[in-house]
């Protein structure tokens, strides 16, 4: 039985790219996200069941990995939301929002996976990886939303990490930090935004790192890009 | 008219202390809590307007500010949650709690202390602090709740003063970092815990430092602490 | 006797503020400086006894501090040296005189105040506060040598907090986030710098915080200024 | 020509793992140690040539990245130096060398690396990576020196990676967080210390990120190690 892949949150450039490598290495897909029509053809490439849902909704997603066949070794979490704006003129049911999907569901994704990863067989039970942004390291002027949304996305990496890593299961929140290239547009500067294959690749390698050397947290930039 | 100074979360050896202080100073203090009837002492010896409210309410958290008379120009918000436990036995409601007392709650009072505040006269409007904590700088293992609020509210904290120090709002993010001595109890380690009173005056002197050399983190521990 | 307030590398705005500040609190000040003849009024208006030394000069530093009568109970570092340019063009020399200047020298007086502060009586034994930089959280480019120093010297004070706070003696890193008006001169945008009697006060108030709420690092950055 | 692989510090298991997987990629290799006798059969079996020298020796760096043939585009630096104890009993002539090694030899390694890459063809020019430690990040007690030795590498890290990223080297800071597995020792927690050969697919992982998502600073940890 293979093992499988949970990404939350497909839909756009980033998640393609995992799921078609986490495909080619032999990982069974299993794809989350609120519109799911947008992927048949990205499910018919690479295998892969799909689930529509809310990344907030508990009981959806304890639902969908309850339906995995197989171990569940690798879960990832890509959701974001936000909202800009003068602080003084942000909309509170927004500001609720952004915490509930970027933070609130990345909590459920991870608690959900966890303990499904308990029960795995071996002493590495499996990695969970969060999409972060700069945003959970900086909190910048008019997006206070999106600060908050991140850095708690943060905090729980972190919590995690320290909680389960000696239980065998690798976290790591990874600060996307730049904007991804979206394959199939122009960008007028290339060079200052992400690939995102070589995201996913980054992503592979932290599945693959030696328990001895566990990263947990990473940051990954153009070259190009000021900081 | 004498300046406002406004505490929300009332009820604790800190907020007591500030209570005291900023009264003493000739502020006219506005405090919020759910819970006003234990606070009738407090209100009657600093003078203090008591307002019965839950931190998380919009509505009526605007209310209140929108009820202060004279110029507000200090907030301070101090409520937070916590549920703590290994992270696959938490209670996903009790974890969305915790991230609206501590990070909704912050900027329900922020957003509308800052409107009141733009219509200060002068260069300095006034002044927003946050109690934060060592949760919001590091993610503690079976606290990922906490760890998320408080690095929620800290993000916060940072987009807020990278916004609003140029238009003359001094925002803080005070790390409480170690235990509040609770007047009136007998502590075994009392070298270990953190004075409610030596806060308060340090919450005065961000409220009195200069705009040339404004703080907008910092932490407060215990001498005998490690860290 | 009264208590002595040691400064090391007198001769600009920031050392002058404090030697005046520290003088009107009644402390008997020290003043140590590469070059003392500018001095000489600043030593007549606050009575400070003058010492012509280099920092980084491990013998000179520690006769001052033997001579010095009464409890020392203060002690700032302020000197540090910088070279600019390509990482490429910059003189192996100048760099280690840079790492020499602002880490090694913080190095001396430290552990000579510390030798000498741990003998005084009480529970508190004294202050040592390190005039920082932005340069010491964040490496710019073009500015590896200032870099290198102003981090190092953070790592010391980190050190120095976590080892001797417990005995007694509060140890604090003041990140000064901007540039420093200097009095007498003229500047096109006084707003964006910091006042040096306000960056004074702060270094007061660190010496004065309760144990129970000592704080190892804080930054001061103008209210303009962009972070 | 092959492309060229110089290690700094060679001696350890950490410097040796490097060698035989660098050496495996086809890299040539040129290996600096103060003793080289003791890397005799490393040499023999990698193909590698060895150059004795202080890493501190400016002349002796230059002499040997000068005589490199083939374009230099990895390089790596190992080394450092410590002195433990109470920061008060510390002999100041440990502390000048700990800085020397561990600070200054980086920056002499890095800048003529720096200098050789640039003359590389292509975008991307090459790597430098440096082995940190958590000493860079929190300074501990009773180990100042290596605080400030570690925390000035991190420095320097910092200012090249904002440099020189936008040119076309890629340079990385590596938090070595913990201890490394000494092979052909017995060791009484071997989980709890890092295996040198999960470290050195680490370095080569960053050596071959796309310059899309170019990582500055990483952390490994062993999975059982709390922190």
């Amino acid at each position: 039985m293979s093992e499988a892949c949970l990404i939350v949150g497909v839909g756009d450039g980033l998640s393609a790219s995992l799921a078609r490598l986490f495909a080619a290495e032999g990982y069974a897909l299993y794809l989350v996200a609120r519109d799911t029509d947008k992927l048949e053809n990205l499910a018919k490439d690479t295998g892969a069941s799909l689930f529509k849902a809310d990344a907030t909704d508990v009981d959806a997603i304890r639902s969908i990995i309850a339906a995995i066949e197989g171990p569940l070794t690798v879960a990832i979490y890509n959701p974001s939301a936000r909202s800009r704006g003068p602080i003084t003129d942000l909309d509170p049911d927004d500001v609720r929002r952004s915490l509930d999907v970027t933070a609130f569901g990345s909590f459920v994704t991870a608690q959900a996976a966890a303990q499904r990863m308990l029960d795995n067989d071996g002493a590495v039970k499996g990695t969970i990886l969060f999409t972060g942004a700069s945003a959970g390291v900086k909190g910048f002027p008019q997006s206070a939303p999106f600060a908050m949304g991140k850095f708690a996305q943060r905090g729980l990496a972190q919590s995690m990490s320290r909680e389960l890593h000696p239980k065998g299961i690798h976290i790591a929140w990874v600060n996307i930090d730049g904007a991804i290239r979206n394959p199939g547009t122009t960008e007028s500067r290339p060079d200052a935004m992400l690939n995102p294959d070589a995201i996913a690749r980054t992503y592979l390698e932290l599945v693959r790192q030696d328990r001895s050397t566990w990263s947990n947290e990473l940051a990954l930039r153009p070259w190009v890009e000021g900081f």
